[in-house]
Formats: C-alpha cells, sequence, structure tokens
C-alpha cells in the first residue's frame, strides 16, 4: 500500500485546535480500569502508535465525586500528568452519562421512564431524566468542579461533554419530563388554542382546556396523536440540548478559550435534531460504527461522514469514535479485515474529517464492552490490529498539511430529523416507507457515480448546488417548500421520491391534493397512493422495475418520462419531469435500487450539469479536500481488482492514495 | 357497468327506519375538524352525491362539555339544522368512546389498565375502564344532555351509541374492573363453591375461599386458569355491554321512537359476544374493512355480511362503516381499484343491508386516520373517488324498491364468540389450530359453491336449515350438544371437522373419550389426537392431501369414507359418516384446502340435498333478497372474465347488476 | 418386541429405596380432581398396570391449609390408606410450588416480580419470591404439618420437595429479594472493594459506595453490567436451594429415614445450578420432556438422562416424570407413536434410572393441562396408551434385578451451568454462539458413535477419563483450568471447541490473549473472534465446511491439522493439536455439524484410546449397567430398518431388548 504525502503545509497552517496543526489520532482512555503500572505502558505504546490526543474522564464521575459533594482529584491530576509529559493531548470528558450509584439510590425519581412506565434501573450506562432538577444541580456541581481544576491546564485541549446525547436516553416519560413538557409547549404555543389547532385536537374529541391536562404522549389503547408525538420528540431534543448547554456554558466560564465538544452519532441517533446543535458545539464530533454484516458499509460510512461535515457546515470537524476491528452489540460482530480500518479511517480524512479517534485504546477485560475492539487489544502489542494502528498513526502524521482544507459539493441530499420522527409514527400507508433506506439508495447512486454531496436542511440556503435531491421527505414545511420551489426557479434541478412532501412541520397533511408541498414544483397532483402489495413489482414502460409504491398521478403541466405498464396504475405516469422558472424538479412515484437509479437519473443530471464518474472506477472512491489551492485528492479502491486512475497512478485492490496538487 | 334497477317497490314499503323507505347512504361527517365555510361546501357535495343519512358527533364530547358539566351546544345546533335544511338525516352520535382530557386529569382512577399493569394514557381514543364509576356518571350525563336537547329533533334519525365497542378498550385489569369481575361471579355462581367446580380450581391448587382473593387473570408467572380467563372475558363482554344498556335506556326513555344502534365489527371485535348484543339494538349496524393484501378479501366481506345479517335475524341491518378506498392501520394500506367500492357496497346490500354508510365523508387532515380513504378525499370532489361516490349513490338509490326484502339461507355455519375465546387461550395442542382460519375455509368452499350461508348460535334453532358445518368449534355445551343431536335426528345434516366438541362452556373436557359432544352424532371416538409437525402433509386414500391435524378415530358405528395412508394415523379413518335418526353426521379429522373440500363435501352436500352453483360461475357472487313474492337477484363478477349468467344476461369482469323477479 | 429378562437379582439386591428392590413405576396422582368413586378405579387401574409408586399432594396447598393456620387431612389421610392398602408407596409431595390464594390475597408483597417491575398475579401455578419471609413462614408452617401427620405412615417412601425449583418462577425483583441479594453480596465479598473489583465497576462510572446502593439486575437503559447480572443468577439459585433446605430440614427432623428429593429439570431449566442441589437430596430425580418436533430427540433424551446420571455421581436415581404421549405446552404437541414411551422409558433405564414414572396418572378435564397426555388418557382403560402403559409396568417389573447397578463412562463433555448464565447475557460476539447447541452437536457425534458420555464439572475431577470434551465452555474458572491442565498432563485427551475459556468466574476476560485458561494446554493464542456472516460458510483443506465462526490462530507450539481455505482467516489454522505433558489437546476453532465431526474426531478419538462403535449399528443405542459382575447391556433400535448385534440377536425397528451377562 502505498501514500503519496504532502510536504508542506498549504494556506495558513492553522489547524482545527488552537495550537494544532496535526491530524488528530488517538480514542478513549480509560487508565481506572487497569493498575498503575499498565499506565506507563499505555503510554510507551501511545508513543508508538502517534497519539497525539486521547478522552478520558468519560466514565469517572464516582471517581471524581464517591460520595456526593466530596471530591477526589489525585488519580485523574496523575494521568492527565503523565500524559501532559508525554506529549499527548488531552479531551476531557465531563461525565455526566453515567451518575454514580449514589445519586441514583438518593433520587430515584431522576430515573427515566419509558412509555409503558417502567423506570430504568441502574447498573448500566446512561443520564438520568434529562428534565430531572437533581440531575441538573449534580451535573453542574461537578462539571464546575471539573472545570475549575482543570480548565486552564496545558494539557486540556477539548472538553469532551457526555457521551452521546440521546443513546441510549432520549424520550422520558417520568413526572419532571411531563412538566418540562408543558412548560415547553406554553413557550412554543402561547395559547393553549394554537396548541389545540397544531395538533388537530379536534380529531378523536382531544381538545385541551388546560396545560396541566397535557402528558407525555405514553402507551394508551391506541395510536396516539401523531402531532403530540413530534413535539414530544422536538421536546426530547430540546431537554437534552438544554443538558448540553449547561455544561458548555460552564465550561466556557471556566475554561475560556478551550473548544467544547459532544460526540455526535451522526446517522444512528434519529432522536437528535443534530441542526439544532451544529452551532452549539465549538468543533463538531462524530461517532462512526459499520453495520458490519453489511456489504456496502464503506458507503454508508461516507454516508456518515459527508453528513457529519454538512453538519459542520465548513468548519473543522473530527471523528471522535470509530473501531479498529469489531464491535460487539450487532448480531454478528465482524471483525475489519486487514487494510480496512486504514480505509475506513483514510474515508473520514477524504470527507473532511481532521482528526481520528477510536474506541478504545486498551481493550477492557470486563463490563459490557469487554468484547469490543480497541487499539490496543487483548491479544497485545504484537497483534495484527496494534500494527495497523501504528502504521495508520504514522500516514496519519504525514498527511498534517491537509489540515484546514475543506471538501466542497455540488450536489446536495434534504435531511430533516423532524421528517424522519413524523414519518415512522404509527399508521403510515404502508410499512415499505421508509426515508432512511431512500436516502441510502439515492446516496449509493450517487458514490457510485463518484459525485461528492452534501446533506442540507430543507430551509438551509440551496443555492450553491446544481442537484438537490429529495428521497422520500415526508415533512416539508411551508418555509421549506417556499425554498424549493426558489432552488429550482433559479435554475436549480430537483429530484424527489414518492412520500415528499406530504405534511407541515405540525404532521398536517397540507391544503389540498398530494403532494401539498410539491405540486407546483413538480407541475402534478397525487390523486391516491398507490402502495404495493409485499414482494410485488410493477413494469415501466422503459424496461425499469419499479418497486414497493406507485402513485395516480395528474399531470399539471410536468411530462410523463416514464409510465407505468401493470399494476394498479398501470398506464400512468410513473416518472415526470416539469419545468419551473429557469430549473427542473423530478418526481420518481415508484421505488427504485440504486442499480436503476443510474438509468433514471441521467436525465436530472443533465438538466443539472453534473457528470458520474467513469464506469470503469465504480467502487474507487474519490473526494478531495482544498485550502489556497492545493488539492489533496483521497483515491480508495474498494473493489477486489487494481485500478489505474486518470493520473495513470495504479492503486491496488484495497489500498488508497492520497495525491496532492499544488496547480 | 350495467344495473338493471327495479322499479316499483314490492310489499309494505315500510323501510328500515321509520318513515324511510331508502337504502341509507352516507357516512362519518366531522365538520369540526373543518372551519365553517367548508361545511357548505360539505352540504353541496353531499347532495350531489346522493347522501341521506350522516353519522356525527362521534368524537365531539370535549366540544359539547368543554369543561365538566358545562355545556355548549350552539355548533352542533347549527351542523344539525343545516343537515336538516339540506333534508340529510342525522345519527347522532353519543361521544362516549372518547372522554375529555379533563375526565383522565380529574380520574386517573378511570384509565383502563393492560394484563401487566400498565394504566393506558390518553391522546389516543378509546373509552375509559368499562366498569369506572367515574365513566358512568360522566356518560349518563353527557347523554343526557343530548338525549333532551336533540331527542326530538325532526333530523335525528337514528342514535349511533359510542363506537365500536371492544376495540380499542376490552379486557381492564383496574381495581374497579376487579370488584365488579367478583360481584358479576357472585351473580353468576351464587357460591364459592360452585365457582371453584367450575373453574376446576383443585387444579395446581388455586381454591378460593373468599370473593375477595378473585383477581382479574393478570400476567402471572406462567398460564393462567383457562376457565378463570374465559369468565373474565364474558365479563367484559357484560361490562361492555352494560355501558350500552345505560345510555340506551336514556336514549329510549329521552328520545322515544327513535331507534338506537351501536357499530358492530362483527368478525373483527373477537372480544365482544355479538349473540348477546344483537337484541339489545334496535336496528344491527356493522362496520366492515377488508383485509387490502388478501386476494379473497371479498369472500371475507360475503362472510362478514353474512354474519351481520344473521345477528339481524331477520330484522334490517346496515353497514356503517366501510370505506372507499385504502385504510391507514394495515401494513400496506393497498388502495380499492376502480369499481371496487360499488362491488363491495353491492355485496352488503346483496346480503340485506339496507344502508350503506363510509367512514368517512371527508378526510381529515390531521391525526392518526388522516390517510384514510374517505368519500371525499385529498384529492377533492374531481377525483375518481368521489366520482364513483356520486354514482353509487345514484345506483343505491334506484335500489330503494329491494328495502325491507329479506335474504334466505338453508345452510349454517356454527358461530360462538365463547369458543374463539376459549380456544385462542395458550397451550391447545397445536398452534395450527385456528378456528377463523378453519370456518373461512368452508365459507369459500360454500362462497365458491353459490351457496348462501347463514351463521347460527350453537344453541340456536337449526330446524329451518338442511346442512350445518362446524368447522373446528371447540366449546359445545351440553345444551348446544343436545340442539345438534336434534336437528340431525330430525334429518339434517351436520358436517364437523376436527377439535370440535371438545369442552363445555367452562372450557372443561366434556366427560370420557373425544370429541365429547359429538362422539353420539358422529359414531366415533378420538383416541388420541395426533397434530402434525410443521408443514409435514399427509396422504389419505382418495388423493386427498391432510395437513396440520389428524386424529386416533375408533369408529363406532361411523363408515370411514377416506383414510389415512401415512402420517401418524396411516390406516386409520381420516373423513367419515355416521346415520343418526333421519340424518347423517359427517367428520374431517384434518385439515383441508376450500378447493379440496369441494370433493370432500360431495357426499355431505348429496346428503343435505344442496346443489352447488355451476363451475363456469364461480367467482360469480349470486345472493337474492326477497319480499312478497319479489326477488332482487345481484350477480357480482368478480373475476376477469365476462359471465353469462343463466338468463342470458352477461355481466362483464368486474361488473354487477340487480336483477328483479316479480314471478 | 422382546425382552431378555433377568431372571435373578445380582449383587446385594438392596435397592434405591430403603426396603426396595424394583424398579419404580408410577407417576402423579391428583385424586383432588376426581369424585370419590374414581378412586377406586384408579385403585384397581394401578394395580392392573404394575404401579408401585405415585406422587401425591404437590398441588393440595389450599386443601390441606384451607385458611392460614387452619388444617384439614381428612381427605389426604383417606388418600393414603387407600393406596397404603392396594401395596402402592407414596411419593409425598409437599404443596409449596402453589400457595394458596390466601397467601396471596395477604402477603402482597411476596408476589415475584418480573424484571420490568411485574408483580405476577395468582391464578397460574408457582411459588412466591424465594426470599419471601411470609413465603419461608406459610412453608415451614405446612410442612412441619405435613410431616409430623405423615412423617412416619408406613405408605410414606419418599419426600417431592416442592415441584421444578426455578420453573417458572427463578429470578425476582422484589424488594425483599434484593435485601437478600445485598446481604448474599456481603457474605460473598466481605467488602464493597472486592464487589467492586469482581465486577468491574470501573467500566461505566458503576463502582458502589455503599450496600444499600445495589440493586438487583432490572431493567436499564441498555446493557446492565454482566458481572452483576452472573451473581444475581448464582444469588437466584442460592435463594432457591434455601427454600428447599428449609423444607428438606424440616422432613429430616420429623420423618427420619425417609429420603427426600425434588424433581429436577437438567438440562430444562437453566436457572439452577443443580452441580449445587445434587448431593443436598437424598435421591436425585429428573423431569424429563421431548421436544416433540424434533426427530433426534430420542438423542437428546439420552442427554438428559446421562446428565442426571452424572448429577447423582454413582447413587441411584430415578425418572421423576416424564409423558405417556403428548404435551401440551409446545408449538405442536405431536403424540408419541407406538412403541415410543416403551423406548423412552427404557433409555432412561439403560442410563441408570432405578424408577421410571410419568406426569400423570389421569389425564385432567380442567385446567392448563387437560391436553398433557397421562398414562390413564381421557379415553380410558381401553386406549392403545393405557394398554402400552400396562405392558411397560410388567416390563419393569421384570427387570428389578438391575436395581443397583450402575453405569460407567470414559468420556465426559464438560458441563457447567454458570458458563450457560454468563453466555447467554448480551453483547456476545455473535448471536450464533450457543453453547447448548454445541454441546448438541458433540454429545449426538459421540451417541452416534455408541460411546457412553458423562457430563463433569470443569472443576470436579477428570481422572477416570480418557477423552473430556469442552464445547464452547465460554467460562472456566481459574481453578478449572489448572484441572483442565492436570488431566491432559496426565495423558489425558481434551478437545475444546471455539470461545471456550473466555472469562473467569466473573465474567472477566482472562489476562492477555484468548483464550486465556487454555492458551498453554492448546499451545495457541487467538489473535481475534471471526465470526461469520449469516449463513456463509467456510471451507477447510481437509474438505470440511465450517459455519457460524472462525478464530485467528497464532500457532505457539500446536500443530495444524486443518486450515481455511477462504473466508476471513483464509490461509489460518482451523483445528489444531499439542502435545501437553503426556496428553493431547485439540481445538476446533469453527463450528462443525454432528455428521463432520465423524471426520474431525478420528485423531481425537485415537489419541483418547476411544473406539467408535461400528457404523453399521448406528442409530441402535448400547448402553450398559454393572454391578458385581453382572452387565445389563440395553440395545433399542431407533431406526427404521432391523439390527443384528454383535451377539447375533436381531432387534427389529422400533424394538429393544436388555441382555445379560453374567460373565
Amino acid at each position: 500500500m502505498t501514500t503519496t504525502q504532502p510536504e508542506t503545509i498549504p494556506g495558513t497552517g492553522s489547524g482545527w485546535l488552537p495550537g494544532t496543526s496535526t491530524i488528530a489520532f488517538g480514542g478513549d482512555y480509560n487508565p481506572e480500569q487497569w493498575p498503575r503500572e499498565v499506565w506507563d505502558d499505555d503510554i510507551r505504546l501511545m508513543r508508538e502508535a502517534g497519539v497525539n490526543l486521547v478522552s478520558i474522564g468519560i466514565f469517572s464521575w464516582v471517581l471524581l465525586e464517591p460520595r456526593e459533594g466530596e471530591f477526589d482529584f489525585a488519580w485523574l491530576d496523575e494521568v492527565i500528568d503523565l500524559l501532559h509529559s508525554a506529549g499527548i493531548a488531552v479531551d476531557l470528558g465531563t461525565p455526566t452519562a453515567s451518575p454514580p450509584a449514589w445519586f441514583w439510590a438518593k433520587y430515584p425519581e431522576a430515573r427515566p421512564v419509558t412509555r409503558d412506565g417502567v423506570p430504568l434501573g441502574f447498573g448500566s450506562r446512561g443520564m438520568a431524566s434529562p428534565s430531572s432538577p437533581a440531575y441538573a444541580e449534580a451535573t453542574t456541581r461537578i462539571v464546575t468542579a471539573l472545570a475549575e481544576r482543570y480548565g486552564s491546564h496545558p494539557a486540556v485541549t477539548l472538553w469532551h461533554v457526555h457521551n452521546e446525547y440521546g443513546a441510549p436516553i432520549s424520550e422520558s416519560y417520568d413526572e419532571a419530563s411531563v412538566a418540562a413538557f408543558r412548560l415547553w409547549l406554553a413557550a412554543r404555543y402561547t395559547t393553549l388554542d394554537a396548541l389545540n389547532s397544531a395538533w388537530g385536537t379536534t380529531f378523536w374529541g382531544q381538545r385541551y382546556g388546560a396545560w396541566s391536562e397535557i402528558d407525555a404522549p405514553r402507551t394508551a389503547a391506541t395510536v396516539v396523536n401523531p402531532s403530540q408525538r413530534l413535539d414530544f420528540a422536538r421536546f426530547t431534543n430540546h431537554a437534552l440540548l438544554e443538558c448540553f448547554r449547561r455544561e458548555r456554558d460552564i465550561l466556557h466560564r471556566l475554561s475560556p478559550g478551550i473548544p467544547v465538544t459532544t460526540n455526535f452519532m451522526a446517522t444512528n441517533c434519529p432522536s437528535v435534531d443534530y441542526w439544532t446543535w451544529a452551532n452549539e458545539v465549538d468543533i463538531v464530533s462524530n461517532d462512526h460504527y459499520l453495520v458490519a454484516e453489511r456489504t456496502d458499509n464503506h458507503v454508508l460510512l461516507a454516508l456518515d461522514a459527508d453528513l457529519t461535515r454538512s453538519l459542520a457546515a465548513g468548519r473543522p470537524w473530527i471523528l471522535m469514535e470509530h473501531s479498529t476491528s469489531a464491535v460487539n452489540w450487532q448480531p454478528r460482530n465482524l471483525r475489519k479485515q486487514p487494510g480496512e480500518l486504514r480505509r475506513n479511517s483514510l474515508q473520514h480524512f477524504a470527507r473532511g474529517a481532521d482528526g481520528i479517534l477510536f474506541f478504545q485504546w486498551r481493550a477492557s477485560r470486563y463490563g459490557a464492552e469487554k468484547f469490543h475492539s480497541a487499539m490496543l487489544p487483548h491479544a497485545g502489542e504484537t497483534s495484527r490490529v496494534f500494527r495497523e494502528t501504528v502504521a495508520l498513526g504514522a500516514e496519519l502524521g504525514a498527511l498534517a498539511p491537509a489540515v484546514g482544507s475543506r471538501v466542497h459539493a455540488s450536489v446536495a441530499i434534504l435531511w430533516d430529523w423532524e421528517s424522519f420522527w413524523a414519518q415512522d409514527l404509527e399508521w403510515r400507508p404502508s410499512v415499505e416507507l421508509a426515508h432512511r433506506r431512500q436516502i441510502e439508495t439515492f446516496y449509493t447512486r450517487l458514490w457510485e457515480d463518484g459525485i461528492t454531496t452534501d446533506f442540507v436542511h430543507p430551509e438551509a440556503d440551496l443555492s450553491t448546488y446544481d442537484l438537490v435531491v429529495a428521497p422520500s421527505l415526508y415533512l416539508i414545511s411551508t418555509t421549506a417548500r417556499t425554498n424549493i420551489e426558489a432552488f429550482v426557479a433559479a435554475g436549480g434541478t430537483f429530484v424527489s421520491s414518492y412520500f415528499t412532501g406530504i405534511v407541515d412541520s405540525h404532521d398536517t397533511v397540507h391544503d389540498g391534493a398530494m403532494p401539498g408541498a410539491l405540486r407546483d414544483v413538480l407541475g402534478l397532483t397525487v390523486e391516491e397512493f398507490g402502495p404495493l402489495p409485499q414482494d410485488t413489482p410493477v413494469q415501466l414502460s422503459s424496461g425499469a422495475v419499479g418497486s414497493r409504491w406507485t402513485d395516480a398521478i395528474l399531470l399539471q403541466g410536468a411530462e410523463s418520462i416514464d409510465a407505468y405498464v401493470d399494476g394498479p396504475m398501470a398506464g400512468g405516469a410513473a416518472v415526470t419531469r416539469n419545468s419551473f422558472g429557469a430549473g427542473h424538479a423530478w418526481y420518481l412515484s415508484t421505488d427504485f435500487t440504486a442499480e436503476q437509479l443510474a438509468d433514471v437519473l441521467v436525465g436530472a443530471y443533465a438538466d443539472a450539469g453534473v457528470e458520474a464518474g467513469p464506469v470503469a472506477l465504480r467502487g474507487v472512491e474519490r473526494v478531495s479536500r482544498r485550502a489556497d489551492g492545493v488539492t489533496f485528492t483521497t483515491w480508495i479502491n474498494h473493489t477486489d481488482r487494481d485500478a489505474t486512475l486518470p493520473t495513470g497512478t495504479v492503486v491496488t485492490a484495497g489500498d488508497a492514495v492520497v495525491l496532492r496538487d499544488d496547480a
């Protein structure tokens, strides 16, 4: 395997962290799980591996505050000093994702409660109810104490607040959450009339006459008001974000100049709306884990990285966690094959990451994650995994000049967590509707075509893109509708698949025929949905095959590009194209595979002036980072055959190369 | 499509509702979900569609009683007057299926509770615990107020009590239910000794020494006493029926002369024993929804209609709800294809319905059912669905002369909700036992053979039938046993399949060898059950294939008509026939498909003198309604080929015709 | 069917029960379910069947103590006297598996509670929380009263304490259990530091600062500390055993000389560690039920019998319950075919049982088990099942001379309930890991090869065996590791499959590379686990096919016997052999079928000097019991073809024979 290494730092050289001009490399470090003598071994091996940043203290609350209000920092002092003296920077965790046993014993009412009313016990991991006053007070105390003690320590380079907000605790049905929900609703709607209108409480006779009548949407006799459930999801996101802000503000006050992050799980934590979080963190960081048994998991990785980069919106971002090999919580935790951890890491680098960190430094011998891989596995420093880790550290070290460069995309996929939440509620027209799967399908097509893609909120600026794709984006607000129309009117190309633009932000069907938010831009109405029976595809005139869904389309300006030959809508339009202002809007009323989309999207690519990469390089990933006229292009060969790049460079099967172009 | 329309009203002309001689046509109407200006549009379009009856107020409790004891009828006054002035009759709902938010906030103990002890929250739909005193008081108040205000309003033609009793609330494990259960038991059994005997409490040492020791059969360490569970199901039916009676009696007192109904869900609400309800309502009404993905759902519809007609027992009945197209709560909510809503409607008419109504008039924009179809869909009045609705209204209008005519059948299937309840309890000999599937199989055979079928309670008069079928009727009481024996002795033909007549009304095995209730009439005993392994059919001498089940039969008078060639009972009898008095009793000890039953039933048909329709017309439904010498025969072609009727009339694929014969 | 019957009693003739020299034959008897006149019929038919022992009173608490502290023994006096006068011995049950209704009404806090916090109701069967003080007091009272009354009754030959401890009640999360768990932990660990260390509470910040902070491992936000869960399983076993000891000690005191047993469910009750129970009972007894739909259920039966015999460790044991035909709690409760109950019974006899009893004498007409077969079924005394029962009674009567003889084995499989518990916790490397399935596979191979096998605890004496097999034995303590090493060093042959020896008794990974407990004896380390994707087998050099799992093996002394051709570990060792001291240790790093193991184990058999039986007799079971130079060899032909034994005797398909050899 070869990597062409850039030799000088282009641009300003200012890195993603104050005073840093290297790519961060390291992982979660839990010295508290090991005897003191192991620590020295850790330092020695970290240095061998080129580790320059470790995250510590994430689960250390009870060690730092063994009894309520009594602190013990001695061991952490020693760890931080040891790391510092070894030149390893510290990403210091606030331990609020795992309150101590004494907390739970003293404040049982702080326990999160399920929809069914089951209070969740201790002995696992996870925060208290996000709305618990006792939790707020306790977290304020421990974070203040930490910030006071280490806020100015020269080793502390980054604050790592909490851990993966939303997992495993998000919605909680405890009393404090109900009370906070009511307050949040009162702030959002001001009047009960407004709330009753937004929630459509005339349906099933649910009108509220007092704020105190409103409960969390707990398990009921049958389906609960979807608008209420959507708002409870929003409230939960708000409550979690308040927890973050509480800690961040303390850290900003007591540890000025040190950036604060919390690790996102971009596509795996649907209970958090990261669009509302991205601007609250100083640096966006993300945790990513492969779905081991999927053979396209490198494509899903790219999706995750692109989404994280999109959240960062031009600012730096880092990969806070991934794994060197197997995880331990999937059905079959396949190991990563030789070379795979390098490719995974370079994929993140290629898509903009300025840090590549792992969960975890040293594998645990006990607890729920003892079968999770690590940089230093149970098999120790002679193992393949540690050897690959060391090699990766060296390679990333040589890529330091790329720090500060950025990825640019001319294609975007609309992404809205609120739409995920709304669509996942009960009683949708078909269980085959799956927003995530549709996004993956379109993203896979773009990835295979070598097109770098951003993700963008439907209400955000779209003007920098040539092509915007909305794969089954169920919820489109009135603002988003205007935004999309403006984008197309100005010359953009828009591609939407079925079940897009159906409801507004209250999960209320837009007035009139479907799809209310897109009728005008698409130049059609959908008279009726036509979900297909299980495993019953339909034929199209073009020879393509649709599955899962059809629509009864009434063309109102759009032209039919492809039509149904059989199925419930036989004879009707299946794929349409509409001219709208200076641009064009496409509609795909049935479900295509990524393979089939290659043909279906030819016209949309042409409208947008977007060009697919050469078929010969399918499976060879290419992404560029640029800064100050310098371009770093990463090529990663995910196939089992050698590939010859346009430059003539040969990248062997499984290998990767980063090419610098100063032109 | 063509319909031969009768021109004059035969017989007395007295319709199913006082003063009505037309087929009711309309649906649920929820004007409260829409601004006032939409109401006028509704009236205009209802008139265009020929709507003559709408159901209103079903979910309006909180609008009528916004605070406990304070009423606001102004809006409803206006709605009723508007409808009345347009000549549209009102089916006025009592809103007790959805108590207001203030009720739940004030009476949390009224919440239904699951077997696991989870109290069910508000925000959905559904009544309080059927035994809740607070609910009883609140419903009495609102129903009294409604009846006082509208009991004599000329528009009010029918009272629609509650909505679909038993769904989604039936069994409740709250304290009030436990108390009521004890009282019900004391009334049923008088002494604890009688209860202990009926429940077989010597098994597993469950003998009760005090009524207060008896609990609802909540989740336990393992299987709960089946007799107790069966009685709790009976109690639940009783408690729900008491709720209905409470409302009905108020309405009868305050709104004399106006009939009272509540909408059944004949085959979809197994928690209610409609045999005990049918005589309590003034008019039987039913809700029916297709299982969209089943290709034989028109046969299931016929089954439902026949069961509803059987409940009405010669009295008029109406279809209170069905759908114009897709529903929203099935896995894949397929739309109805063009012509399908007409065929569905005419099937109900053919089988005796004097009203064809829909849920719902106008599609909701919000709430849990916003993707449920309507007479007036989101796509509005230009839509296919609305056009078909209008056409249907006209066609039904022309069928008015058939009002008052009745369907007669010479074949009956035994149907007992108690047997369903008992068989569905745990620890039966095989999970392949499915009373419902067996009924569907026999019914399908009869439908395919063009034989109109009644459903009848096993203890009811059977003397009017030539052939009575008991498909896996697990529970047969001693009274029912005598009834069946008398039927056969008098010359009837009886066909029973396996696992019939096993237990008595306490779920206690009849004394002696299986099947205790049928040994004599069948002329055999079953020495042992022989459930088959999964997907392991057996061969019969005749070439037929059995599945799921076999019996070790000891012939005691019966003759073997077909025998097992392989499987656990190889060499033994599989199908038997016994002469009993003047009649014959058949036993099918394995599971046949409806297709196979064609051969198997030849002998039973012959015994009964029942004749199957011509094979050429399979899939073409034919049912007759008669009154005063006039016969209305509906022919519905469910196939994809044209059909020529015996009269020479050609009914094209998908079409239907109603032929009048005054001979 | 023929049985060569031994004619004289070899050896001392002292039977398994004081004063008994026959094989016990009978079953559970519940006269309380029947009118008095039926009892006489029972006695007559028991005598006809040769019944000599029945178990009574198991579910009779409420009849014996109808009100708290008030006793009624009259009916039981009569039953016992009736049996005694008929020469039928009594196995008298203590009825503590089913406390009376008055108990539950008065002590609701004694109800067992699920992990989710649901208290389990009455109306089923099952004990109170094992830690409930009220239950302890109530059981002490009833057992004392029983023992005082019947402790010296000449009919009472055996005490049957409780029923199937652990089913259906094992872990309970009630308050008394939590309190008892803390006390048990304090006794086990003495200090909190020791507990924190054992549980690895530095992981996820779970360190305990007070005993009162420790809860039962109830449902939490995500996975709960596995060491805590493992200890809670141990505690539960302890709490159940304490319940048994409490009763046994009373019986020993008040009924001296009468042995006490409780019926085990050797392989079906994973919540109880029978190694800790075996020495607490005077006689080991077991309940066994076929998994009806498995075609190899006679092999599983043998496994169960061998495990039971291993628990008895050279002492007598009896089969307390099995079924004459179908049970009622499996998905499809297939009946036993003619001859099958005899074969099942003789299998138990062959593997050492001195008693063959059934659940149950007479089939119940009511309750949850009314479809469970019996010696006397619903069909009565003319039935096939009763006739086979009578024949079996006679045959067993003639086998009396074998009483006291013992089975010897030179091959053992390691079996540890703690390893089952630990492996079944969440977040293991693959859902394909299944200790039970692996044991069945190896056992089946040995059974097919005609090799009688013991089961043995990993810390027990192995020196009497030539070959010891550890099929995926995840948990191996340090003591067990030393034990295994000593066995091999002394010349034994050891065969281990993948995922063996991973963790110690705290579920903590052994220090260093995998498999920590076996690195030395196997002469290798496993650098990484290689779980396979679903349904993705791998090829080996030998032509064998592996599935589910692979390992990255680093040979450190062992030789590679077979290697991977493809899959994640292509080129690496798959099967290895290591010389260790005077013995050899084999490692199988992938999953083989029992069929494939025939080839794989050839070398290990050779190392151990173990010889497989002739291929021609595959499916013909052969097991010997010996005493005082006399050998009783049972041959059972499970195939569908006749078999000629080495002696020349022909055993027809489905038949069995017991041959005596006095040589």
